[in-house]
């Protein structure tokens, strides 16, 4: 089996299950669980900021952040395909009251110009904009690397006018790494930033907010209102330290993502554009048939992938397949659809 | 003093004032008052619906018929321009914890692949869409008279997947005016109906909420909740049963706004286009001058307008603006802008 | 028929239809109804707060005050048979998110002591408390005047820890009458108040909620939220200020509850105590039938009155019903119960 | 250090770590943890459920089973000192809309006549009643492990009503363990039923909540919402499934709680009662100090408890306090309160 659905498949590995193994614990609540204190540390130093929090994963990360950053009746504006929107199950109404003024961003982050255009000052019939949310690398737009540029000046139009930026960086590294930048010029320009350990990086649980020492106090509280108050997790914080040394080998998924789409691309009726980091995008329609079955067609040769968009398949590189396993799955893919 | 800021500024005639010192009341809140009962059956038999309710605002009305139509956690599809994501301070979110989706729609009516392409089934990881929102005339984007056939489209889109339709018609009777259709031609594909009396046609206070049976009798209990059981209000619907009567003189108000926009036109620096209703949008970049400042310089001639847009200023015919106060209008602005 | 549902149930009189009929209007979104101007001024001068808001509801009032002076995430204390806990449909979470915590009140008013116990700050687990509600008269405890010491108690023990005090004060005029004490006394400790004119004092329709300046500033933009940004008010506005005379009327509906109660308590199987203003309560566990059931025989003698608690019916005297009513209903009820 | 703080602190012993280190892992966002998988098939055969979810905290799996008992707009009932309402954020509004309405109750759980009186059917004034909470053993009221009569009856009275319950079992084994029954004795009344895994038993992470098929896949998707979608959660869940088998040593934390009672109660100016689980509470008045102080002085001797109520301080045994800890805390605390 080849499993491309999601990078969230990746498994621990030795040094991380030894971790586990090994790690000092205490009651997180507390704040005396030592791993999770030396977790959050090192990526508040990785990240360029003050705090830092561990959080069970990225969605409860971004909708704390969110309702920290907000007050309620208030909008927020983020690209129409962000994960934060799109995939979160409606939480920025649900938990938090706020309204979404979804904009169309070409590459998934909104001009300064968009950005200033969507904000509007609180009066009597109008919410105030108080978030601004941008995402990097942008997943449903196909693991598109957005530049440091675009982030600021897409930040800096928010700022000017007073509205605070979070960034949700589940994939954050591979954008620092598909661009060679480092991860602190694509923080820099935010309020908050949310990054995944259990992506690419291959930690089985966690993601981490990081942001002020104010923002993450509040935070803290936040995510016990959302039931993320683990005990000892230093149990998970530990292979998510380990995690954090993976960052070297995204450019080794980024390679077998090109790999990967330029031999679909060369699959009868599909259609594939060179992938900036890990994400793959097939547009299938091609072989007339719905990307579910498509998927259902890999399935059946032991290669997984997702159905997308209304005609597009997604496929994740990732450190649990190999050069081998992308040249054994096109074999497979081409025999399929030979 | 001559007021285009909006037709809810119209004030009570004599008829309505006879009306509200004369009409039968009882208390509402028990289903008792009369002349609210009679107004509510008026209504439905005009918009061709099982039956109507009598609301404080346009506003509860839109907010009440959201969330009757829908569950917690799921999304409202709608124009990006409408009056219930743009002035309604976020209230589906607030109230109801309702996502909202914003479309992009040429006259504030998505065309049918747009609302097909917007659906989204409920997941692990998205919001079931559980309403989709029109408006008619549609305010945000110049008082547009939306035809039937366009109305027809989405909302059969919709009602396709099992999504709900309700209709913001607080200026409907205008656009049926302006189109020269019955007004049931209009609300017959929609769930749901919301008019406003107390704009063109005059009455001091109120808005009706349309529907069946039974979406009717949850409303009821969903205005409790906001707070709009009001208890005498016949004092109150009367007036509004006379302004039901005031339909046909829509028509002069419409011919008033378009004089308004030939002559506005004609202004130095004013660019404007043919109005389909009693809207009139004026755009100003050519005085050089912001929308708040034009407005300004009107205000000191005894004209009175609305800032609308970046560039645009919104001026409202209505029945206490006579043909003759159209002329002075233009007369006065012609001087401030010579 | 003789009313005694609810002092809701009062209609309009001919000097409220003359004011209904003359009132000089304007659009009260714009804050241009000088009869609604008139009428908060009146009003906030009447209860010593700088300023005050007409509201189509005490409900929506309520509603608007608790969001006001609370924040996401905060608690609200108010004894268990309040009106905002008990008949508003869980507003105070539905609308805010606020929880309740109720208390146990012998006379509807917390002690001192009851009111400290209850006040949590805000920490990792808890919630803080944000707002203390209290009600007078006490509508579900069977219309208890409380007395200015009980309300300057309980007041003053949330307000030394910083808990601001809302007063729904639906019937504070029948309290002051009751108490023979000025209405100033009894908002002085509270930060906010909600008056009914729709009452006792008859006006068709409006509550008004008052208090400081900036709260006021704040709960307009809350009721155009709640949708009660009404346009031509005054034609409401303009009866609720004849209303205001009616203050001095209520001594005579406390009289007659009196009469009232007196004569119910020899009715056999009914039990009754003295009321305190308008509202009376009859035990009627002694006629062996449940109080859905007393209240059906006494409508089919043409006395109207509501089922309250498992074992109670209540009564309301109000401007509707006479001294004559009040003798003519208590033969009727005696015939039934003979 | 000797720590009665709670019995979260418990720390994972080898076994859970060589759990952790060895676990077969999956993407449990799929449902392709094997241990997961296993936990949760574990559970729900020892609760007597047709199915179990893991959680990463109790808090998450508490407000998760009232959002999917329950609508919108609806009060869920339970004691004033549950958990869920006390420490929880307020999250049961915050989150889902509901209002509390809180009982008094002796041992924490109402009698049935408290139920069937808090129990209110939906009208037009009062949100019906969706949710009845209960809690076992009872935490604020000092770890009472409430009999199955009692669960019985109180659960009988709402679900005869058609209001489901809901168990709040964070220490359900310590209840069953004390009483002498099974655990599907306690949790046969109940609808569903929350129990923790990180407390007593030893787990780092993880609670259950279990009940039927239907109720464990909706509660799957709000367990996202909650943001609680964790990925390779098997290296914590192998530690869970150790943990379950430590339930035959809560006894030993109960015979330890009994010991550590009887020596505080010797102790000057502490009052004890003899507790019924893991749970001691001493009411420390009659030192004359206020809890947190003694907790001070307390903690400087190397022995840590929560400062609890007003006058108590709260110690639990657990299993990383022995026998031989809590005769050297008594030594320690009875010379300085010597």
């Amino acid at each position: 089996m080849i499993d491309f659905r999601s990078d969230t498949v990746t498994t621990p590995d030795e040094a991380m299950r030894e971790a586990a193994a090994t790690a000092v614990v205490g009651d997180d609540v507390y704040g005396e669980d030592p791993t999770v204190n030396e977790l959050e540390a090192r990526v508040a130093d990785r990240l360029g900021t003050e705090a830092a929090l561990y959080f069970p994963t990225g969605t409860m990360a971004n909708q704390t952040a969110a309702r920290v950053h907000t007050e309620r009746g208030q909008e927020v504006i983020a690209d129409r395909e962000s994960h934060v929107i799109k995939y979160e199950l409606g939480g920025l109404a649900q938990h938090s009251g706020l309204q979404v003024r979804t904009l169309d961003a070409d590459r998934g982050v909104p001009s300064p110009e968009t950005v200033a255009a969507a904000i509007v000052d609180e009066d009597l019939h109008r919410p105030g904009t108080g978030l601004c949310c941008l995402e990097n690398t942008h997943n449903a737009r196909g693991g598109l690397a957005i530049e440091p540029g675009a982030i600021d000046a897409a930040a800096t139009a928010a700022r000017e006018r007073d509205v605070p930026v979070h960034l949700d960086g589940a994939r954050l590294f591979n954008a620092a790494t598909a661009l060679d930048v480092s991860v602190t010029e694509l923080t820099a320009p935010v309020d908050s930033v949310m990054v995944s350990l259990s992506k690419g990086l291959g930690a089985p649980v966690g993601s981490m907010l990081a942001g002020s020492d104010e923002f993450v106090e509040r935070a803290r509280r936040t995510r016990k209102l959302f039931g993320g108050g683990m005990r000892q997790a230093g149990i998970v914080a530990g292979p998510a330290l380990e995690a954090l040394e993976n960052v070297a080998d995204l450019e080794r998924d980024h390679e077998n993502a090109r790999l990967l789409a330029a031999g679909l691309d060369d699959v009868d009726g599909f259609d594939v554009r060179e992938p900036e980091t890990n994400i793959v995008i097939a547009d299938v329609s091609g072989t007339g048939e719905a990307p579910s079955t498509v998927v259902d067609r890999l399935g059946e040769r032991d290669v997984l992938a997702s159905p997308f968009g209304p005609t597009t398949v997604r496929f994740c590189t990732h450190r649990d397949v190999s050069r081998g396993d992308i040249e054994r799955a096109l074999e497979r893919i081409g025999d399929e659809f030979a």
